[in-house]
């Protein structure tokens, strides 16, 4: 009996787009889905309120390394589990920690068993395995745990990508392993989701997703994108695998993307994605509207009274105008994070239903042709 | 025609307290009220639905002198005024800028006329007179406008702060002469509160109340307190002009106080008070809760899943453990001012009501006997 399933409601005709529901023990989610980042068991500027009430999200992705640094997987399990510790009602996707292990621990050491690094908070030695990982994110209690996997920088070469994303898929097996016998006596729910690597090589990325294949997990992640490589490039490795991943399964794009690129790789196949962008980018004075990019700082907006985004139903659009926006971010004002936040999330939220309803309404190649004329227009 | 009125609608036989409606062109406030300050044209992290819907407050206060700097008064009134600028459907009070102009601004020179000052940002100089203040915070379209003052700082001696009082009523008589002739042609309504001066000496501020009668304003403010003197002596100057000010005009004590002090300042017959206390504090980690502070930096809260504070009906005490906020403290989020702000306010709130609740059931003494027993206890 698994815990958390998926099922394909509508499929596009042309391209590999496919609108879903997935059944996790913490509610069911419309796929494709766009999963706001909780780095360290917070939206940064949202509450619980806001992302479960006014934004309608349904699921929310931590970082394993960043609450296992702190305040620790000990403490969180003490204090009932992350959905508790939060007060997330909706259902929650922690990452491996492989990611933050490579990009910001100042000093790791990969053995053949796991990966010895150090806090970048107080320097501490820690050492991740695949079946630690496993343990760190069941006391967290999420729905969808990741593999430990090593995410190589960009570029390397096809030797060393292939050492790695063997042992990639070796520390997939020991994790699922493990995982399996945890499930055994767990009286909760939850799913575990290998994950593809290879590098910039078909190749290796298809090898990879066949040899994770027979670990008949419940989902697949598509990782090591987003880590410097020329865009296109990431949408033919998501391309590589779509044919291997089996078609009832959700795949997870890791980390992507661009508003313009969502459509892209959900025409190639992909049912779940995350990304910094939205949240980040909000507090950097860098926000996505239906019209294109809004940069509050510049001087135009400085007595533009319109709202940020004239077509968006955001509780910021509804009520601040770019004028007021603007004065809140020149003023370095933390109402500016929290409503320039709240509006990017939402615009994320709102081309994901977009791109579903298109999906749903065999509609979506002309959706998907508007997008990259947009687009290429804006470039 | 008065823009402003105050109706008085109980007494406490046995102090100087009294409850009161204050009526304002935006809504009728319930006296005494604590006014959260929005410095900026923002109460820092909360957003204008939090303040108005959540926590249900009536009243803000706005800093003349900040916004006078950034953005600019000109542009909040081609803006529509402060109240569309920030959205915000309440009414507001704007202070002259006479504190921030002594306090803040790095190089100022008194005149006769006003004060030629420097701006804490950019260096800039810039010149408030009593008449310019007026325009400034008529271009805000504040509901109630304070007059320019001169503050001094702690301790001046008795003949400085005579001078410095006597230019204070010269300078509030200049303000609403001018005002007033605005008045004659001003398509909307506005009251002007003068401010009693005087520095830490009994009779000067008493001979500056009675000055400042002659001008029958609206109501009075108490300013030139909280600047560094011994608590019981900002209450002894707040005591000096009770008798003084007209009992059916409204009193506000500008910056003031600590929790415990609140109903002191009631007890001298104060309706209205303003201070950053809840909000900057909470924004520092220092809670005020009914059963006494919390620094929420503590250890003793990392596992600690109670309500920051079990009698409070806020947001943050009705969702999140005290774990979840240190947690947010500690890992510096953006959340954590968010929600210890919200609660701050709230609990300062929550007093207010407590004593008008008092005052109205002729319970007063009492319960000002049980604050003053519990802050012995605290020490």
């Amino acid at each position: 009996m698994r815990s958390v399933t998926f099922e394909v409601v509508a499929e596009c005709p042309h391209t590999r787009a496919r609108a879903g529901l997935l059944h996790t023990p913490h509610g069911t989610i419309e796929t494709p889905v766009f999963m706001p980042v909780g780095t360290q068991a917070t939206v940064k500027g949202l509450t619980q309120r806001d992302l479960a009430e006014d934004l309608d999200v349904k699921i929310l992705l931590a970082n394993t390394y960043h609450l296992f640094i702190r305040p620790g997987h000990e403490l969180i399990q003490k204090m009932g589990g992350l959905h508790r510790f939060m007060s997330w009602p909706n259902a929650i996707l922690t990452d491996s920690g492989g990611f933050q292990v490579f990009s910001l621990s100042g000093l790791r050491k990969i053995h053949e068993h796991g990966v010895v690094f150090q806090s970048h908070l107080d320097g501490d030695l820690h050492t991740f395995t695949p079946e630690s990982t496993v343990d760190v994110q069941l006391a967290y209690g999420s729905d969808i745990l990741m593999v430990l996997d090593e995410c190589p920088e960009y570029p390397v070469s096809h030797e060393y990508a292939r050492e790695s994303m063997q042992r990639t898929v070796r520390w997939a097996r020991e994790a699922n392993d493990h995982f399996r016998r945890r499930m055994e006596t767990s009286p909760t729910g939850h799913a575990l989701f290998p994950i593809v690597q290879g590098s910039m090589f078909p190749d290796l990325r298809r090898e990879c997703a066949r040899a994770l294949l027979d670990l008949d997990t419940d989902g697949y992640a598509i990782g090591g994108l987003s880590v410097g490589e020329p865009r296109p490039m990431s949408l033919e490795m998501t391309e590589a695998t779509e044919d291997v991943l089996p078609r009832d399964r959700p795949r997870y794009d890791m980390g992507v993307g661009m508003p313009a690129e969502l459509p892209e790789y959900v025409a190639r196949g992909i049912d779940m994605m995350d990304c910094v962008l939205p949240s980040r980018n909000a507090r950097n004075g860098y926000l996505f509207t239906s019209e294109g990019r809004v940069i509050i700082k510049h001087a135009r907006y400085r007595d533009d009274e319109r709202p940020l985004d004239p077509n968006c139903q955001c509780y910021t659009c509804q009520r601040y105008s770019r004028a007021y926006l603007r004065h809140l971010f020149q003023a370095g004002e933390i109402l500016y994070a929290v409503l320039a936040t709240r509006h990017n999330i939402r615009r994320y939220l709102d081309i994901m239903r977009g791109i579903r309803h298109a999906i749903i309404s065999n509609s979506f190649p002309d959706y998907l042709k508007c997008v990259r004329a947009a687009s290429s227009e804006a470039v």
